[in-house]
């Protein structure tokens, strides 16, 4: 069995990463910054993936795969593109390896195999794909485009942490052909808006949409807009991003296509992801000093079930109920594990799966025989309750209904009062300190201010909402005028 | 609309390449050796990953992701799996670009920013994944460990071609820990039959099943088992293999476990995989002059249908019936696609459908709107009838099956027709040029007598068979002794 967490209110940083080894969802490896995804953690991330690529087949996307690999003439060819990732890119330089010379028992790379040309390691795919969409594109009638790809991409980040910055990461990214510029922004607003439901459906996790700044958008955007969250320690994370990436892309590589007005037009090009990144949102947005708690519709089992016995007959007698139920709960939709393991103890099994954020956990002992009960316990608000067998399967399907819910409305509350509307400079740097969270100000839009307010309080504009008032105001560093409130906050 | 197919009799690697691009499958991109799975051909790999995945949980595995890369020292700790990747591996030496001082448009490898330790991108995992279980295995209590990981991985291979061999391929990788000799061996085996099951029940392809020779075994392995299939030409083509791996890995990495005994033991491996290799296969037994033929248990769209009007009143009358069979067709479980395109002619889309193998074409006119019918159209014996409307579902649940069916007999047949058993090496010289296929010979055991044979005749042992008779006779090209026939052939 594993220790006990550190206290989030001691030590968050340490919380969360003990939390990610402990309840087994990942860990680091032997490469540095890249991380092993364990089994539980990945059947997490499966379930994200299943929900999202619904989504995105029901918007009328497809699934491809394009290389790893990205040879330097292209990665250099968008040149905002370049710029943004030359600095954090593993590069491969040979194709082969030869024994030591010095020490037969070792390989060392092989000169007389050097690449001609180096290549770069993905760490987005526009440049590969543009260049391949140059193939596909000759007239409006091969537009849209309308693609993803889930893949793994590699960004040498310096200072790495499980899920939130790696090396490597997985992740899903969307890229989009568009005839007219209208409708590659209606494509950059519409998965803005199902990261959004995902966000908030799937995952619990109440997000704010709107727009990143000039300095905050991604390389080689026009515009990116975007999903921030709120973790329990008040820092933001970027949950999701869509990139309306203008012609940038289409005029670095050269991807005209004959309009029906019989003209030769540059296509229109949007990007879109979401990452591992977002396990780390879950984790901090919902889980507790006992550990983990998850959301029904991504648990990879909703409902555990462990018997409580002192000989083979009890455990006979409480097996074939526990089958039952296990056969109810599943033919109703529920995931559902029976836990009959004999190399571990009730005790200890409570304490895993609460350490691992199983939605409902069953008990099952003899005196449950004798009543006809079982013992249902609530990972969300740690209630125990007893519930009639026959009405197991009922209240447990309405309990996962309300977990979802309250989950989400637990979020909503803590973001709401966690964020603050700010007039002066003062209270903005006091609230920071003291409540930290969103902080709502008028900010003067120009980079300057922008830059300097990051320099002095490490907050950042998270983003310009979208659905925030038109409203009079001055900036609160510069004092100069401004229209509408932005989103600040220390991020992740 | 693309240009007609180059005839298999004519020129078979050129009607394979052909048939690849125009249906849309895959394409070769801009890095050497890498391809570009499109939209099409990824829709076929996610049904082949969807039933795999299935019967992969359905025994007891779970998905995980490890790095894709593997440090140069642990790439080189076990020793055979080393030697055989070295010569195509892809090696990271640097992480960084930066401007060249020389043309302020390009990017340069930054030498500053040169790794300690060089990093290969997985060939394969064992590595990796062997490091990691070290952590992860104390007692018997830790095993089995039955881990699965879809993923991508490299191999530079010189001579390339689009699914059958590139330098970046996609595959899932199977790799478990056991307490016993046994146990990894039964493991082996069922792995090796879940891969049978699944391309003779989904890819409508008959294997054999059997055991690979010492000189033919993966590098690492003790044992490798396989399933070995026959293409249209007579070449062989190797399907999944499954590896009994020993006590190398777990001594490579030391991984030892606390048996239930109280003793300190080597743990047990296997790893298994399968890669888009698979779909190379799947079109070479299948397809036809005029395009791929798809099982419709792997088509994307199993049905597809085409309207066909001269007038906007007829369109709106045809679409009627069509979006009703559409409806029904979906509710039965059928994947169905109603292609109301008004770019591109009906003609058209029959070539279209054809050359893309959707199993079953519905064409919908105004004298099948006058006589209630629609015409029916088999992809796989190319056959059309008419079918009354109310009555289109049923039949095509049918065909659907018979389909299937046909299509494995159909391979069985041709499969079993060009398998000979030869005595004499003349006769297998004779079969090898008139009548290319499976060779059921006796061999000496020897890897001398393998080697020569395949110097001679560019013939290899695909497989011991696991069902073949004992049967006793003289090796075909030495007259030595042997106790069974092996099964010889030409393979990709």
């Amino acid at each position: 069995m594993s220790k006990k967490l550190t206290r989030r209110d001691v030590d968050y940083s340490k919380w969360y990463n003990e939390l990610v080894v402990q309840a087994d969802l990942a860990e680091n490896s032997a490469v540095r910054g890249c991380m092993v995804i364990k089994p539980y953690g990945y059947a997490i991330w499966e379930k994200m993936q299943a929900a999202l690529d619904k989504m995105f087949k029901e918007t009328g996307h497809q699934n491809a795969y394009f290389p790893l690999f990205v040879p330097k003439s292209l990665f250099e060819a968008e040149e905002k593109n370049a710029e943004g990732f030359a600095k954090e890119c593993a590069i491969v330089t040979h194709y082969r390896l030869k024994t030591d010379p010095k020490d037969k028992t070792k390989l060392v790379v092989d000169e007389d195999a050097k690449l001609e040309e180096e290549l770069v390691v993905r760490p987005t795919s526009e440049a590969i794909i543009w260049n391949t969409y140059k193939g596909w594109i000759q007239s409006y009638r091969d537009l849209p485009i309308l693609i993803n790809q889930w893949a793994n991409v590699v960004r040498w980040e310096m200072r790495t942490r499980l899920f939130l910055r790696t090396a490597e990461f997985l992740w899903q990214e969307g890229h989009t052909a568009h005839a007219t510029k209208e409708e590659a922004l209606a494509e950059t607003k519409q998965m803005n808006d199902i990261y959004a439901e995902f966000a908030e459906k799937f995952m619990a996790i109440p997000v704010v949409k709107g727009k990143k700044t000039e300095s905050e958008k991604f390389a080689g955007a026009e515009e990116t807009y975007c999903i921030e969250a709120l973790m329990q320690d008040g820092k933001a994370l970027q949950a999701g991003t869509s990139h309306f990436l203008g012609q940038n892309f289409a005029k670095a590589f050269d991807v005209k296509y004959a309009s029906k007005e019989g003209g030769l037009e540059y296509v229109w090009a949007t990007s879109w992801g979401v990452s591992t990144r977002l396990m780390g949102a879950l984790i901090m947005t919902h889980s507790d000093d006992k550990g983990l708690v998850l959301p029904p519709k991504l648990a990879p089992n909703q409902v555990v079930i462990v018997p409580i016995y002192r000989s083979e007959e009890q455990l006979e007698e409480v097996s074939k109920v526990a089958r039952k139920l296990e056969t109810d709960l599943r033919e109703a939709g529920v995931s559902v594990k029976f836990d009959n393991r004999d190399t571990h103890k009730p005790g200890w099994k409570f304490a895993q799966y609460e350490l691992q954020g199983v939605p409902v956990r069953l008990a099952i002992g003899p005196k449950d025989i004798e009543k006809g009960t079982v013992e249902l316990a609530r990972r969300d608000n740690l209630t125990k309750s007893f519930v009639q067998q026959d009405e197991v399967v009922e209240k447990v399907k309405a309990i996962m209904v309300e977990i979802q819910n309250n989950l989400y409305q637990k979020a909503l509350d803590f973001r709401e009062s966690n964020t603050t509307e700010v007039d002066t400079f003062e209270e903005f740097k006091k609230i920071l300190k003291e409540k930290p969270g969103f902080i709502s100000a008028h900010w003067d839009g120009t980079d300057e201010t922008e830059q300097k307010i990051k320099e002095l309080t490490k907050a950042s504009i998270r983003c310009i909402p979208f659905d925030a008032e038109k409203e009079e105001g001055k900036c609160v560093l510069t004092g100069k005028p401004s229209s509408q409130r932005v989103l600040f906050a220390k991020a992740y």
